[in-house]
């Protein structure tokens, strides 16, 4: 059956996130599912890149799917548009490779976690930002990344209590930028466990604002342990930005 | 009694527009009297900069109140954020001149309207912006702009039928600008009637569409007649952008 491709982008402010959940229709993965199923008027099962949480969002998410049909991707695209809510959006659907697989060929990601750093009113980005009003130390939240950046196994870093499989990911890169009163938190990685990004994110907010020091990531790493690490930032703020493949 | 300047920013999306009306709580004006008045203790009257419609948002509104406090303005400001919910902002609150007002003071307002120009998704900013999918054609609608800039009688571009004071309005300027897949229209002006910015821009995208010339825009102002020009834009494209004072 012929492979497909999609990039998606989604608002998931009101969504219970990516997978789906038994009959739930809240869910991104459930609703693609029910738009491709109608359209090609059979079964259409969708695979993402990997999971987002409720509330999370996605500036570029890929997803996979197989279908036979006679319409051609760009007649797909246009409908599936049309029968999507707004805060869904397809950036692009095109044929794939047969053995391309939108988790399986997943080779890296990154996410980002916006931050609006002030008292000031955010009243048009507020719904993808955590605010944190106090001043926000970058140079010690980024010395606390690059810390955990490279291969470790991120237990700490997961909230997942009952993982079976491996929790080592390689952490490529982590940068923490200003702009004006944004704070930009970037996560590139070959994977992410359940949470890590947001453990990650509220982990370095905490040695941003002089709760924790840089030192202490080493020790975090090394407990393999969740209550080392610090709170789980709020869903909203954050955002999958890109997903890699080979 | 001391006189108080506010600087405002709103997501107009879920409020029945800026001007008080009976008792309806859901205007942005009543919202800010209902909180001030509680937190000075004393009836608080808010006059702003003008009225924005249902639906239209401010990057930057002024107004003004006049109350007796001990509260230095410092403290209104933090204690105001606090009572306001999140999609009305506080930008500033100061002391102002005595003679000060928010409405009559105003020497002139920028208006934008926000069109997103292509069929892609649009997921994050689809409340502040119009979605026109067909492309617009940005010299023709820059150049029936320029022929409605200037000082005239603005009748036809004024939803209001039983407008009794005179529609005669200088508009300042007017620039049509393309970034990727958004057009905004930007219209400076000493003042502007009920819809004017809308219907200046219903009027321009149908310019922008080929189904009006710019060397119609001389005979609609001369019309002085509401149906000789386009439709009113929907609001949610329109943001009040910046309001100016001597």
């Amino acid at each position: 059956m012929p492979n497909y491709c999609l990039t998606l982008c989604y608002d998931g402010t009101r969504w219970r996130g990516w997978q789906r959940q038994g009959n739930t229709p809240n869910t991104i993965q459930a609703r693609l599912e029910a738009a491709l199923s109608e359209l090609l008027e059979q079964p259409v099962e969708v695979h993402g890149s990997g999971r987002t949480d409720a509330g999370v969002h996605a500036r570029m998410q890929t997803a996979s799917f197989r279908a036979k049909t006679k319409l051609p991707p760009d007649a797909i695209l246009r409908r599936l548009r049309a029968a999507l809510p707004p805060d869904i959006g397809v950036i692009d659907l095109d044929e794939a490779h047969p053995r391309f697989h939108a988790r399986l060929s997943c080779t890296g990601k990154t996410y980002v976690y916006r931050i609006w750093n002030s008292d000031a009113p955010n009243v048009f980005d507020r719904r993808w930002m955590h605010t944190v009003a106090a001043p926000l130390d970058l140079a010690a939240m980024q010395a606390a990344g690059d810390k955990l950046c490279g291969t470790h196994d991120f237990t700490s870093f997961c909230a997942n209590r009952h993982m079976k499989k491996s929790a080592v990911r390689t952490l490529r890169s982590m940068t923490a930028a200003r702009d004006g009163d944004e704070v930009r938190l970037s996560f590139r990685g070959d994977g992410f466990l359940y949470h890590m990004a947001r453990i990650l994110s509220g982990t370095l907010i905490e040695v941003g604002l002089g709760k924790r020091t840089p030192d202490e990531m080493p020790a975090i790493l090394a407990a393999l342990d969740r209550s080392a690490a610090g709170e789980t930032a709020p869903a909203n703020g954050l955002i999958l930005w890109e997903t890699e493949y080979k």
